[in-house]
C-alpha cells in the first residue's frame, strides 16, 4: 500500500484518512502516507494544527496525515487511489480541479490516473448524475472508478465500532483492491458490481431519512416508523430499478442496511432534520440549527428534476408518493402532519 | 359485521379486542359484540372487572367486549370470525379444545366453522409447524385461514397510533373480508397470499431481534446494528424461501417491516431480552426480570430441529450464521462477545 489521497475534510472524509492511515501503518511501517485535502484554508489549517474537527471531537489525526488546502501539494506525489468525499454540491468542481491538476504532471498518462473511490451519496452537478457517472464524464478514459457505502456513520467509525461497507464497482478487479485497501478488524468490506444502484440507494435514502424524522417529530411511534421505512424501501427499490439498478441492491447493506442506519439512528442529520420539521419548525428555522448540511433537501429536489427528465417512466410505471410528499413539505410548505395522514390513508390494497 | 371471538386476553389478544370492538361500534350502532377468552379464570375475572391489564395499562375494554375463561361461552353465539391470540406455546392446545366445543353444537357442519384469523406468531406443537399449517391440519375442511401480521406492538395499537399491517391467506376473498373488519383510520390493512412466507417471517424475525439486542447491550453502535438487521434479512428471507415462502414477502410489512420494529423499538421483548444477554446477564437472570414470554427463545429452538428436519436443506443450501450463533448463546451459553465478533470477521467477499 502507497500512499492515498483524501478530498474532502469533513466528518466522513477526515475518518477515512484516519482510518486508511491506521491501516498502511499496521501493514507496512514507516510506508506511506495519507493527503488530506481541504478546500478552506483556515479549516486545513486548524486541522492540521489539532488533528480534530469541531463536528468530530473523536477524530484524531495521526501525524501520517498531512492536511492541505492545496490540491496539487495533496496530490504530488501521485497517490495509489484518490478518495472522493466531498459535499454532493460539491463534486463537480472538485473533479474538474483535480483533472486540471493531473493534467500539468510531467509524466501524466490517461491510463496511470489513479482509481478513484467515491465517498459522497447524492446525485452532482447541473445534470443530477450520480457521482460515478460524473466521474466517468469527467475521466473518460479511467477504468478503475468505485463507490464506498453502506451503513457507516462517521462518529461510530472514528471510534472503531464494528462497521460493515460495500465497494461497487463495474470493475470487480479493482474493486477487491479498494476492500483489501479499506478493510481492517472494526470495517469490514463487501464487494458488489451494481454501482449505479448501490449510488441510487445511497442517494434516495436520504429523502427517506427525513420522512422518518418526521415520523419520529409528530411522535408517531414505533409501527408508524416501521410501515413508513418498509414503504420507503419499496420506493426507493422501484426508483432505483426503474434507473437502472439491480433490485437485489437494495436488499444489500447500501439499500436497506444504509437505509434503516439513517432512519433510525442518532447521528443521522437528514433525519434529524426531518424530526424538527415534524414537531413544526419551519425548513429555514430547522437549517438554522443544525452544524452540518443535509444531502436530503439536494436529493429530494433532484428528484423531482430526474423524473421531469424521464417523463416516460415517472410517475406513469413508477410512483414515488412518499418523496413527492417530501418534496411538497420542503419546497411548497406542506404540513408535515397533512402528509403523513394523506400517506396513511390512501386506499386499502394489496402489497 | 356480527360478532367476533378473540382466543387470548394477553396484550395483543385484548388490544385486538378493544379494536374490532371499535370497529364494531362506529358501523352499526348496538350491533354485534366482542367475546374474549382468557385460560385462566382469576385473569380473566380481573379483565372483566377492570378493563386493563397491569401489561397494558392503556387498555381500556369497552363494556361491549366480554370476556371469560369459558371458551364454549365465548362462541356461543358462534362468531363471524375466531381471532386466535393466544402465545406460541398454547396454540395447537387452544385450538383442539377450540374445535371439541364446534364439534358440540347441535347446528355443527363443517363448512360453517368460523374462518380462523390466527394473531399468533411463531412455530407451534410437537411437529414445530407454522400456526397456520397447524390450523389446517386441526380443521381440514376449514377454507378459510389468514394471519394477522406486520409490526403491530400492542403498546401502540390500543393508543391508536397509526399502524399499517398485512392480513395474509391464501383465500384472497377471506383475506379481503378480514381486511374490512380489521381495518380503521388508524389501522391500516394490505392483503397478501403468502401466508408460508409471511408466517415465517413472523416466526423467525424473533430471533434476529434477540441477535439486534445483544449487539445493543454489547453497546456496538448503529453501524453495527444495521449490518446485522440487514445480513439478517437477507437471512430470514433465505430460510424462510427455503421452506416455501415467496421472496418479495420478505420485502414487504410481513417481513422487512415486522424485523425492523422488532429489532428497534423499545417495545420488543425479544430484543429486551437480547440486550441483557449483551450487558452480560446469564439467560435464567434475564427470564426473571421478564414479565411477558420471548417468543425468539422458542423460534430459535424450533428452528433448529426444522433444520435438522431438512437435511438436504439445512445447511448445505441454506446458511444460517446469525441464528446458529443466537441458538448457542440461548442453549450453550456462548458468550455474545464472541458471536458477535466471530460475525463481524468472517472472511471477505462480496454481497
Amino acid at each position: 500500500m502507497g500512499k492515498i489521497t483524501v478530498l474532502g475534510a469533513g466528518s466522513w472524509g477526515a475518518t477515512l484518512a484516519q482510518h486508511l492511515a491506521g491501516n498502511i501503518k499496521s501493514r507496512q511501517k514507516n510506508a506511506g502516507i495519507v493527503s488530506l485535502w481541504e478546500f478552506d484554508k483556515e479549516r486545513a489549517r486548524s486541522l492540521n494544527a489539532t488533528g480534530t474537527l469541531p463536528t468530530l471531537p473523536a477524530l484524531k489525526l495521526p501525524p501520517s496525515v498531512k492536511v492541505t488546502d492545496d490540491m496539487a501539494e495533496a496530490l504530488s506525489p501521485l497517490p495509489e487511489i484518490i478518495v472522493a468525499a466531498v459535499p454532493s454540491f460539491a463534486f463537480t468542481q472538485t473533479l474538474n480541479q483535480l483533472k486540471k491538476i493531473l493534467e500539468r504532471f510531467d509524466t501524466f498518462q490517461k491510463e496511470d490516473i489513479p482509481g478513484i473511490v467515491i465517498a459522497t451519496k447524492g446525485f452532482v452537478g447541473n445534470r443530477h448524475l450520480l457521482p460515478s457517472v460524473e466521474t466517468a464524464k469527467i475521466f473518460p478514459f479511467l477504468k478503475k472508478i468505485a463507490i464506498l457505502t453502506g451503513p457507516s456513520h462517521a462518529e461510530e467509525v472514528v471510534r472503531k465500532m464494528p462497521t460493515v461497507v460495500t465497494i461497487a464497482s463495474s470493475n470487480l478487479k479493482f474493486a477487491g483492491h479498494v476492500q483489501e485497501i479499506f478493510a481492517s478488524e472494526y470495517l469490514r468490506v463487501y464487494t458488489n458490481s451494481d454501482i449505479i444502484g448501490s449510488g441510487l440507494a445511497g442517494a434516495l435514502k436520504n429523502i427517506y431519512a427525513i420522512a422518518a424524522g418526521i415520523s419520529d417529530g409528530l411522535g408517531l411511534g414505533d409501527n408508524t416508523k416501521a410501515a413508513l421505512v418498509t414503504r420507503s424501501l419499496a420506493e426507493m427499490s422501484r426508483i432505483g430499478t426503474a434507473l437502472g439498478g439491480k433490485p437485489q441492491t437494495f436488499l444489500g447493506l447500501s439499500g436497506v442496511g444504509d437505509l434503516i442506519v439513517t432512519c433510525y439512528s442518532r447521528h443521522s442529520r437528514n433525519r434529524n432534520l426531518g424530526e424538527m420539521l415534524g414537531q413544526g419548525l419551519k425548513l429555514k428555522d430547522a437549517l438554522k440549527k443544525m452544524t452540518m448540511v443535509s444531502e436530503g433537501i439536494y436529493a429530494s429536489k433532484s428528484l423531482e428534476i430526474i423524473k421531469r427528465q424521464n417523463p416516460r417512466v415517472f410517475p406513469r410505471h413508477c410512483h414515488t408518493p412518499i418523496a413527492d410528499e417530501i418534496y411538497a413539505i420542503l419546497f411548497h410548505n406542506k404540513s408535515p402532519v397533512k402528509s403523513i395522514s394523506s400517506l396513511m390513508t390512501r386506499p386499502l390494497k394489496s402489497e
